[in-house]
């Protein structure tokens, strides 16, 4: 699910090793955005109880206890543990906060993540504590270029959590009859109301992909070109008032309007509107507890099928992942401890912010891509295979994580993702 | 799965109405004895955090905050709610600590108990500190026949349910890798040893089921009598020794030693040992973590059809539960609040404190039982079909909650119960 | 499912062997049976095309080819097969017709029977030729005393399979959107009305099981005394028109109606009303198509939990076996290739070829209970678990194949067999 | 799984219409093809008894009778009965062999098609018999263009299940442990091998898809440029002898070879070789029961995830569908009722004939495309999501059918069709 994998390109080799260390003071910066990311974790637990914090809903989603102690196991294991001198918190954590990396051991079995009620809450805050420590100790000195790289790639894996944390504890507090708010909604100004829906044309041959300098996954490279057909993309996503006027014409009871796999996951889930709305399509479940539902919000919280099966009945599409990026603005820049908020606002045609959006791309390699060597690069691509792109960022992106060529991915049924959708049509 | 409805029987009637109210003094009583159980339970969850308290292992098994609030709402619904002037705690645990009385409203879906992570632990003790205020002001004066029965009810209810706070978190903590102890191992002498194996016999006409005075469960009424076969019991439990044996001896290879069922169970399973048992067949996951099996101790967490296919290899049979309780003794009188202990002992021959004997009888109705009119009535019958029983007690059970003409009962596959057996035989 | 092993009785000891071999007219007698029985077989299958006989509708019931081949594989491996000069007809199908020995083999898997489109249905019919001509040669001499004991037990094995046939193939043609017939509905004068309801009393001590001469299956023996407390059972079953009270009286929205485990099953499996039955409980699914329900017809296809429900809202319950042998007639005596109605007709108080009335009475070994030594005793007792008794004997049983002391056994979810209920009482 | 709706294409509109009326000429040009299609469909069932007909071995599976009535219903659904005058052969055929046209009523269920033992094979044979005569009588005339492409779409529609009633055959002959033949193998001459694998080069820019005159299918439409990577691809399929080698290197064992979902499937289904392989890794079940694998021949049944991971272990890739197409021949002209071949042959460089071959390319639709209106054209869109693309085609596949821009699609864990796998990797 989660992109880990690294390159840092300027050029056409994956992995290019900068030619000497850093210096001390390239370090210090990278200190200062540890602190920051790992500071912005704990904050985004702090209003969980011992046992909001251990609880698991579903397969897919984890404990945040789990995602305290998986990113501290990253730093750990990729950088620490092959540094003279340290020595592990306890070796029983490796194979317990493993995630999917099969070279290192046999992670424990992921649907049982929420029996792990020791270690506690606060000994996981303490392994956290220790790798901290040794982590700006590292930092307090030279840093080689290959520890730097996996340095700069657990914060942003730690920054994917981040916005895990937040879409698993939904779902366990939706599941329980008290809808207990994790904080309080976001303030929408009453006066605000969503852009009117422009289309903007798009065509021709585009570069697509990570290119510049920064930071980016591995899956968004090599940077190649791509000849599009003529098209247009809505301005901006679809609000709760068009979703819903979908469900009221019948949307979720007319075949004719899903992909046949889409149709069959509808029948069995007994699917009748997006995931946490109400019944009675005017209030749904949020962060914040049972809201009404703003009639000009971003429409969230829909699988693949649905944004799919929404785009035909408006006589529209989803756009491809190379439509999305050729069109969409950069993200602004942010500190890397900004927090997210916790629901989607008013559709206001930001490109980041609001929701994920489902592309029709099926989640491949780009052109030339090859997973990087080693541990890091073992578990990327491997996902790559049933499961779709969406692009953009939603309200609960860490927002110095948006990234305009960035490549999230999820399965056709997940609807747990604050993921919505943007139009697209032919221009015949 | 918890018997739960009673009767109080000094002659052949179902739920025979005391005449008039009891006396403040017998109403003191009840108050003394209404402490010890509550506390007792609260004593079993003492050494759990809030993680441990609120995580489920299994769809049989429940949190422990679970039982601690569910034995809490029997009172406040049965007892409380129907008094003038109480209010509930809070009018949504109604259903959410409803165990399984569907007139009683819409029990909370008991797969998701693990998820309740709201209320908390705290939440919890705070309910069951209500719920113990208005029932000792209630037991502070003259209290109804029909209350009092109910109360009496509603403490061994919360006994049945302490046993299954310490079989349930030894589920939990055994799924956990790091092998965590919920408590420190009963002490052994060494020297001790099983005593030798000896046959009782019985037979003939023989009264069962409970006739006296004292509490017992509606289903271990009405008192009748029964026609025996000449037949023996052993003197005592089968033995880690001796079920080692069976293991060493290809017994769970051997289709012929198995029923039908129980065979199907090893294959799908891959059961080829006890649970809790570790591969080399010499130590065990208990509450007091990973111990080594003693050889003489008794051999437990058996399924029925483990205890079955043991006796059929051994040559012998499983007893009646009527054949058990022609020869069983009468236990011990304990004070409400002696504590269970967290491991079967030495084979010793008692009848109770080690395991409960798994049973050839299928859990059906004494000829002429009735159900009780009302709620606590509902349910105990609603189990009879697809469970067997099973008599005694184990080292788990509440010492004064064992009683001879007990009907414990489970389904063949359960084996998260102390859970053994003692051979028996016919006499040709 | 089907009991398989038997044991001739006069005495106590199982299996008690013939002092010698008995004359040629003993076995000239036998042969006649055998050619009797085997060709009801085929009758039964006649209106059956190649297709119909091959399919399987579910994984309890089996194509009729595979009951063609089966029941002469027993007769080849119980009897044939030991006989020197015999060949067996091909080697390959000693596991592919092996319904469940494990000790004869690797069965095939159950649930695969329908794809076994080779043998095609007349290489099956040219193994049973080759069978029954190796049989009569053999019939044609003297006989050994255990041969002989095995012809019989696999003629009443047969016997069980000629039910299997009809419910097996109506399960089959249900699931078919064409409602094809199999046969010509029986004959119901008009006239025709059910029998008043009486209750006939009992109680007491009373002998049960089979303990005169005459064949019986060892899970029949030994007969041995029980004690009865003071009952009444009804002198007819339920009919449709009474069953369908119940369902108009909302019996399957009811939870207190119903057992636990029956209620999960209603909700699980949405059962409205018996199977077969048209929504507008006029009408329903036989194997002569579908046709108007007589309403006092017997009522049948209902599990367990159905006619436990039933017995609960009528005031009543089910009987035990041992209340039902108690007062039930013995059946008459019919000839071995009397054939079996398609329908249950009238409730006209006959205990025996209506359906089959389940007992309350798990289905568990008698006292003294021993299966016989070698294969063909290996499978009685191994499906004592998980199974109710039912007593009697249905439309599609062959007439000359009821007995008082007979027990059949189901899973209490069963419902394609014949299957309903007769009331009973306490008398208070 | 199977396209159906046609574009006919000469220029970039999508389903253009003729003019007018085409001449009798033209429609006994169809006639001749249409005879050829039916009679090579029927031609194929020849072998089969009606139990094999009429057996289904797993849900993507469906029987040969079946595929016998559905392509029949086709040709009455689509075409017959919008005309005056015709009476449909029975109209509950209409719901029984609809596959899956939620607009023509309800498809009976899929996963129960072989319990529909009525019709029998013959009454289908006479259904189809009513259909020849039905359609070859309006054949006689001038066909309005509308028909004339729905009729040509019916035909590669039944070209279509050909292939499938090979590939189902083949399935349900593999589940019987007779290992039946359906027929007579290929004679391959002894002493042909492997052509030497060399590496065809290709990039830039090429246009995908069919443009030219001539039938194809809408999902190969719209023609279109695509930008390619320099690229190289095998000059043929691999081996049998090469994928053994995967085998033998433990390639089934090691997750760094596998996608995530792919090594998830291969530890749930416990797939340690190609489909119909045997243990000995020498010899495979196939039409003509079990045969040595030739080293030589083409290694086919391959899962999408068998065939990415043994690239992968031989340090390649699988082409995109673009690649592919761009670089791969034309098929060779074939009369309509030229047979398939039941195995593929040594892998002598041919893009058809021998097995599908995976890509890596997700089936999407085309920059462009669009479902054409009506029943027709409602499904073929409707099944692109959760698939993968295999191009080219297999022995199995009727030779008249193949084009090079034909898509076919299988989820990615498909292997019962005859799939295998054609290298490509990057030109650095």
């Amino acid at each position: 699910m989660t992109a880990i994998a690294l390159r840092r390109s300027a050029g056409p080799r994956p992995l290019a090793r900068p030619a000497a260390a850093r210096t001390v003071a390239e370090a210090a910066a990278l200190a200062v955005g540890y602190q920051r990311v790992r500071a912005a974790t704990e904050a985004l637990c702090a209003p969980l109880s011992p046992e909001d914090a251990g609880a698991q809903s579903m397969k897919d989603a984890s404990p945040a206890k789990w995602h305290l102690a998986h990113t501290s196991w990253f730093f750990e294991t990729m950088v620490l543990s092959r540094r003279p001198g340290y020595r592990v918190f306890d070796r029983r954590y490796l194979d317990l906060f493993n995630s999917y990396y099969q070279r290192l051991g046999r992670p424990f079995e992921r649907a049982a993540r929420g029996l792990l009620t020791r270690p506690s809450l606060q000994e996981v805050m303490q392994y956290r504590a220790q790798v901290d420590r040794a982590m700006l100790e590292l930092l307090a000195g030279p840093v080689p270029a290959a520890s730097r790289t996996l340095i700069e790639l657990g914060l942003h894996h730690e920054q994917q959590h981040q916005e895990l944390i937040l879409t698993d504890i939904k779902h366990l507090l939706s599941r329980n009859p008290l809808q207990p708010a994790y904080g309080r909604p976001p303030v929408v100004d009453a006066d605000v109301t969503a852009v009117p829906l422009r289309w903007l044309r798009g065509g021709g041959e585009v570069a697509c992909g990570h290119g510049g300098p920064g930071f980016a996954f591995d899956n968004e490279q090599p940077r190649h070109a791509v000849l599009l057909a003529p098209y247009e993309i809505a301005s901006r996503a679809v609000t709760n008032r068009e979703y819903r006027a979908f469900v009221e014409d019948e949307g979720y009871r007319r075949p004719e309007l899903w992909l046949s796999d889409g149709w069959a996951v509808v029948q069995r889930r007994k699917w009748r509107r997006p995931l946490y709305w109400a019944r009675d399509l005017r209030s749904a479940f949020t962060l914040a507890g049972l809201q009404s539902l703003h009639p000009d919000g971003i429409a969230c919280h829909l699988s693949y099928y649905e944004a799919d099966a929404y785009a035909r009945w408006a006589g529209a599409r989803l756009p491809t992942e190379q439509e999305w990026e050729a069109l969409a603005e950069e993200p602004a820049a942010a500190p890397q401890d900004a927090p997210p908020r916790l629901h989607p606002g008013i559709s206001d045609g930001a490109w980041y912010g609001g929701v994920w959006s489902w592309t029709s791309s099926a989640y491949s390699p780009y052109p030339g891509y090859r997973a990087p060597p080693g541990v890091v690069g073992e578990y990327n691509g491997k996902f790559m295979c049933n499961q779709l792109v969406l692009r953009g960022g939603s309200c609960a992106t860490p927002p110095s994580h948006l990234r305009r060529s960035y490549r999230n991915f999820f399965p056709p049924e997940a609807r747990w993702q604050f993921s919505g959708l943007r139009l697209a049509r032919d221009i015949a």
